[in-house]
């Protein structure tokens, strides 16, 4: 069974990760506001207008949002990651706001408790997955698994199964893992969109510098981030062999220009309104009895 | 330890179940617009206003959202409950749209699970609970276990405990239970409001052709709506005994006039505001210390 491909809008799709490529981040510009996008749309207009798509954007997914929610057919299941500041919470606040949060469930993950350090690593992302209906935005995800975890491998040091002496063959593993958990997922009715939000390491010296520099910004800074950033390379790597490993036609993962916060809001909202469009859906049908039914009912109503 | 009561603000108080009150619905209009708030705020103006108020309440509602997000010392748990067609998934969508989905969840209750069965009355409620720093919204709720199961107590039939010989003792337990596990709440940092979305039988009827008189509304019509209208007097006096067993000072019933739309949502978003800005959050407090960490970790980025 051929599993459905998402529909993705034109503008969008130079974004994907195409499947079994090889991929190098550094040929995905995060300034792409500045270089193709600005030949593309013309440097004085080109962010009004990708404001003013956002804007349309927001308002079409609270309408494809509702008719999902009636159908009950599908789930969507929204995945965000990014190295520390790349704009993952704001970009949940940007493009979701406007949805009607009955239908929709945004979902963190912290360093994992005893009990779901005792399951197998998908375990804990499997329990919130959305229903048919919703909307469910993991911001982290199970791909933390194979980011910071394969950074920072001492992590797994007490837990069984061990990463053995074949590292190669234990991530590949939990790539392949991976890629049929979302195979099973697709299948059974969830529409599965993966978004890395890409920022340039200069980009994210000057976001930490703003939270340095204002006092109302220092509790949000966490000098762990800062040790984090000394393994930026690591985590590029890492990034680079997962996006190449779990890029997949039924669940793609979108490389987002991260630096210009305009654009990667826009782009995120692009795909999944044209996506979430792509399914099709419709308000449920009311078959010929059961009309009868109602118009019964109506008539009893009418004569109380 | 005397309990935390919500803060609220003049304008609503009048909605408030007093605790320990004898309760008529009879006394709480549900056309309240068209009689106490016309002379309130008069004719021409009312609806305006109150569509204008909202507006600014769901603007503030984003911002002590925010506030709540960031503090994390509280929960916030709201309850909706009302007749079919009452209002409440409007209510959800209108008051509740514009705030980050990112600590904001709604959960509807349908027939239980066998699984949910087979535990306490509020076992499957309590697993969904808010955690501190977001906002739950229950449409219905526990609430239900005191009313459709007391409307209907066949439903109870094959389970224990059984509803014994003296269904008075039985039923006032359920209300001494709700109470006191919305103590147990609020002790632990939640705060807690109760909206009954209070409609007219006359209403209702209006509601319920509107949705048989409209092809695209069919399919939210439910035969099974109209078999409940039978029971409206049964369920008003359930309504009336639990609203008079469990509005506390620190979590009120709210009584909300519920005929025109404009002036639930509006009187909903009120309380909620309020009573959130009531809580006096502020965003997290970085100590000396840390600031002396942060200023170290920003010498160390600007010198990269």
């Amino acid at each position: 069974m051929k599993l459905k491909k998402p529909e993705i809008k034109q503008n969008i799709k130079q974004f994907i990760v195409k499947p079994g490529r090889k991929v190098n981040l550094k040929s995905f510009d995060t300034g792409w506001a500045q270089n193709e996008g600005m030949k593309l749309l013309g440097e004085e207009r080109s962010k009004d207008l990708l404001v003013e798509m956002l804007e349309n954007d927001r308002t079409a997914l609270a309408s494809v949002q509702d008719v999902l929610w009636s159908a009950r057919s599908h789930a969507v299941l929204i995945i965000l990651q990014g190295m520390d500041t790349a704009g993952k919470d704001g970009t949940i606040r940007h493009v979701m706001s406007g949805v009607n949060p009955q239908g929709c469930s945004v979902h963190g993950f912290k360093v994992p408790t005893d009990e779901e350090h005792n399951h197998d690593f998908l375990w804990r992302y499997s329990k919130v997955l959305p229903q048919r209906g919703e909307i469910g935005i993991f911001n982290r995800s199970y791909y933390e698994d194979v980011l910071v975890v394969k950074v920072h491998p001492d992590i797994l040091s007490d837990l069984a199964p061990d990463i053995g002496t074949d590292a190669k063959k234990f991530w590949d593993g939990r790539y392949k893992d991976i890629v049929s958990f979302e195979k099973h997922l697709v299948r059974n009715g969830t529409l599965i969109l993966k978004f890395f939000l890409h920022i340039s390491k200069k980009e994210q010296k000057k976001r930490l510098l703003d939270r340095l520099e204002h006092k109302e910004k220092y509790w949000k800074f966490s000098v762990a981030d800062l040790a984090e950033r000394q393994y930026w390379d690591q985590y590029t790597k890492a990034y680079e062999d997962m996006l190449q490993a779990t890029s997949t036609e039924f669940a793609p993962w979108f490389v987002i220009p991260g630096d210009y916060k305009w654009v990667a809001r826009t782009a995120v909202a692009e795909a999944i309104v044209t996506a979430i469009k792509g399914l099709n859906l419709s308000y449920p049908k009311v078959s010929d009895d059961e009309v009868k039914l109602l118009m019964d009912a109506k008539k009893k109503l009418e004569a109380e």
